[in-house]
């Protein structure tokens, strides 16, 4: 299959925080989406969700790690390796970030969310907002999967 | 502020599928992703997901259709007009359709999956596993999605 053309996107947006590393791998941290102010208007009724999808470029990815297929996912060695696809590594063809976040205030082209894993600086892609039909009751992860969630509560 | 410098992205590959507009819009069309050959191993593992997130992009969206700012959800014009980011209108900057489908079967570089709602011959961006992270309790939506929600179950 040919890969077919290439796609142009423009952020609408950055993110502003002054969290640390570790508060933004733990979810907790506060950050601002500053979007475009000539998009301003696209953002009327967004405050009505209480949480918001945040689709963002992870612009510190480099080309060589766009290219990898596999990993260990995140760098734990005992974790055997995986396609990329079945991780949420920043290591992919088109490094896309996606986060779900808690809107907790919009201030004219500024939202303040909370949970946001995206660095000062970090170009935003796209906001939707959060839906019934995003939320699956019954799920199955792979047992390694579940390990590094329980790792991420013990930390 | 200033729009930063754009942002190129290949498609990992397309959705093939034989399903009707209304199947594809009620969540039940069966569709397959068809990775690109030279991508086949960062599919490895993927099929211990039982969902996953499809980043697709909304090839058929104009230009000027990126252009707007505010829409009737879902073309209701009793429903007053809402900033495109509070909807998942494909009117959007950047139109990157963002879906959770049922993976149903891996083989090889095919992904046979349900609950798609993109067309025949869409490019697709990205996958990621869908995590308990992504599954909130208590979310909150304005009326006007609950209406479309019920109309759509009533449909």
């Amino acid at each position: 299959m040919a890969r077919s053309r290439s796609i142009r996107l423009d952020p609408i947006g950055l993110v502003r925080t002054e969290a640390r590393l570790e508060e933004l791998e733990h979810g907790d941290a506060r950050s601002e989406i500053i979007v475009d102010k000539r998009l301003s208007k696209a953002l009327d009724g967004i405050d009505k969700f209480s949480h918001i999808f945040v689709l963002f470029w992870l612009h510190e990815t480099k080309k060589s790690e766009r290219k990898l297929l596999k990993v260990h996912p995140r760098h734990r060695l005992y974790i055997p390796e995986q396609g990329i696809f079945a991780t949420r590594s920043r290591f992919r063809p088109n490094p896309i970030g996606l986060t779900v976040v808690k809107l907790l205030k919009k201030v004219g082209n500024r939202l303040v969310v909370k949970g946001l894993d995206a660095y000062d600086g970090t170009p935003v892609l796209d906001l939707k907002p959060y839906d019934h039909w995003d939320r699956l009751d019954r799920i199955r992860v792979p047992d390694w999967w579940k390990k590094l969630e329980k790792e991420d509560r013990c930390e």
